[in-house]
């Protein structure tokens, strides 16, 4: 869903990859690692889509109180691991924008 | 696919949306708003997804060199009409982030 954040300012990590055809133990932990960023201080909110069709390009935005939050989140130990393993099975590539967010706005039916 | 996107500083609209079930003129209207966004100046590059199950979350980043530019896209004529449609149409609900790229970094296999 969308994530309920503050008002602005507020850090954004855009997390863009591709992933390789390599399926076996992605599900599980992309699960844990949101259930992870959860529990770690100054997360704020996370969303997350992935296109079915077509290069599987895949979107996930997680949002933080400050970049020490974010770098935190980067360096945790298990955290760590599962970038290593997406390295070397799950992502074909990907890129990482780190962004202070400056403004936002809303619309709702 | 991956936006290429030049040395940070630059800045990202993170647009996060949840699609009503009309469909009609949908397709066009997104496609219509890529052409168009890639023609305006300062425009850097776009990232597009959207989850096929459950709630049809998606998620399009647009990179800009300028606050301006942003500005100005927002303001296009023709957006504004494709915003207006949206808002009536398209999207239940949505999310605009603007957003101040500091740093990024890369993976490729």
């Amino acid at each position: 869903m969308i994530a309920k954040t503050p008002e602005p300012p507020y850090y954004a990590v855009i997390f863009t990859s591709v992933r390789t055809d390599v399926a076996e133990g992605y599900g599980d932990m992309a699960i844990r690692m949101v259930e992870l960023a959860e529990q770690q201080p100054g997360f704020l909110g996370a969303e997350s889509a992935r296109n079915a069709e077509g290069v599987a390009l895949g979107i996930t935005v997680s949002y933080w109180e400050s970049l020490e939050a974010i770098r935190n989140w980067k360096r945790h130990a298990e955290h760590q691991l599962a970038q290593q393993i997406g390295r070397e099975r799950w992502y074909e590539r990907y890129k990482t924008r780190i962004c202070r967010v400056e403004r936002d706005y809303d619309f709702e039916q």
